[in-house]
């Protein structure tokens, strides 16, 4: 196996506070890499004008993300569509896991956006007992029992092809609209969950319809993760990740900016952040040596 | 008497923390004065190329000073050129003290930049016992005694005038070339200030040449003032104002945003900590309400 590359900084998310960070962080020759989805910003993306980002009055979002992603591009970095699902401090290191990769750095910076996310009732309840956000890491435990797949994008359809191979049986919940590749052994139901019931544990899936789905297992996929499941003992405030005026974290080496510290969500407020955070991972990165 | 207007939300300073301020609380239909140099911010006008403000990549510094004065305009607003020199405190608004205008506002964002200032050797021992900021406030106690009028700029000049029909002496040390516009009675000295002398009070002041003037007074004049000068009671983080993540100060309705409210000294920064300032004063102004 070859050796894991640790990189200086990873910026987890690419819109405004992810950008900025990575742009300053790379001005100060730091080895960066940015994981984020394709887009990047969708909340950007449909801003029709932004009047309140100084210098650029009347900008539309689209013209602005695109501006971004060409002003990062010029330092010769590039964003790697990859999804951070569990974010691990290690000694002199974090480990940042997808499904499919590891990645390794010196510093994170946490610019993952809002949360806004209702989680089903049982959700919270249940994790951990019977309620996983990750296939891959959790999906042995559940070797011939019955499962269901909630998903908000097409990464799910993996996630129940690779459960298809363990489970006894697998539904497929898609809370979206495209044309499914899926296992032949994965029932597809086209339903909104309404909850998750148990005692000790997740017994079943009960659907909009009042249907119920006897299952032990229920695996939920979603674009965005909240910020504490990500990184096991982040401190929180409210929903936004607990930072002080340097950006810093609870955990030594772990930044975070933008709307995912809290209001106002706003871009100004976003891109500033990024800045103040690549300058403090820098400076922590300076204190290692 | 006419009666002195009352604005929501007062800016002093014009770099990019208080212009950035300015247009949020504009956004938000608030009333808003700007109080700042007829320059702005002489910092962003000397920088060559800024390569860290997200989306505008290579922009120089002037560039970017005369796109957020043209940004501002599009809001209807201008910089009032104004030095302050005092803020009061007043139960429900603020007054902004300059040496001839009285501002007053619900809100005061300080948006004063940096403030590099090298004190005098006895400066701050001998403040409030012969050393002053304001000819106007202090020159009265003066009268019939001998003082030395030290000034980084011109309006230095109209303070040496006024104390001229108060003070028996009036020294007269620019910092600064020009052709001056003095009293006949002020005599102007081409030297170096290196201390104020006195014991319980000032007795003289020492020059760079080891000439003593015996003076009871000096009076400062600089471009900056320190914050906690400007505001009494002000709380300081060493030589940056204290604030929080809502760029709130200890003085309930003043803001501070930018470099005044310490490091990173960066474009980005300030401009996000000016939209945080600007929403938070607004949120201060509905609630009173």
């Amino acid at each position: 196996m070859e050796e894991k590359k640790v990189h200086d900084v990873a910026v987890v998310g690419c819109g405004p506070a992810g950008l900025s960070a990575a742009i300053n962080a790379a001005i100060r020759k730091k080895d960066i890499v940015i994981l984020g989805s394709e887009f990047c910003s969708p909340k950007l993306h449909r801003a029709p004008r932004i009047d309140n980002y100084l210098g650029l009055p009347g900008v539309s979002g689209e013209e602005l993300r695109q501006a971004a992603l060409k002003h990062v591009a010029q330092f010769g970095l590039e964003v790697r569509p990859a999804r951070v699902e569990t974010i691990i401090p290690l000694d002199d290191r974090f480990q940042l896991l997808t499904r499919t990769e590891v990645y390794e750095a010196k510093t994170v910076i946490l610019a993952t956006g809002v949360v806004e996310v209702a989680t089903l009732p049982g959700e919270e309840e249940f994790l951990g007992r019977g309620v996983s956000y990750c296939a891959t890491c959790d999906g042995p435990l559940f070797s011939g029992q019955p499962v269901a797949v909630i998903s908000d994008l097409g990464e799910g359809e993996e996630e129940a092809n690779y459960l298809a191979g363990i489970a006894s049986q697998v539904y497929y919940i898609p809370l979206y609209s495209a044309s499914y590749k899926l296992n032949p052994k994965v029932t597809v139901l086209q339903a909104r969950p309404r909850a998750i019931h148990g005692l000790t544990g997740v017994e079943g899936l009960v659907l909009a319809d009042g249907t119920k789905l006897d299952v032990t297992g229920v695996f939920i996929i979603r674009e965005a993760t909240n910020p504490d499941r990500l990184v096991p003992g982040l401190d929180m405030r409210g929903t936004a990740i607990a930072v002080d005026r340097e950006q810093r974290t609870n955990i030594p080496g772990l930044f975070a900016a933008g709307d995912c510290t809290g209001r106002p969500y706003q871009l100004a407020k976003a891109v500033g952040e990024g800045q103040v955070a690549a300058l403090s991972a820098v400076r922590y990165l300076d204190q290692l040596r």
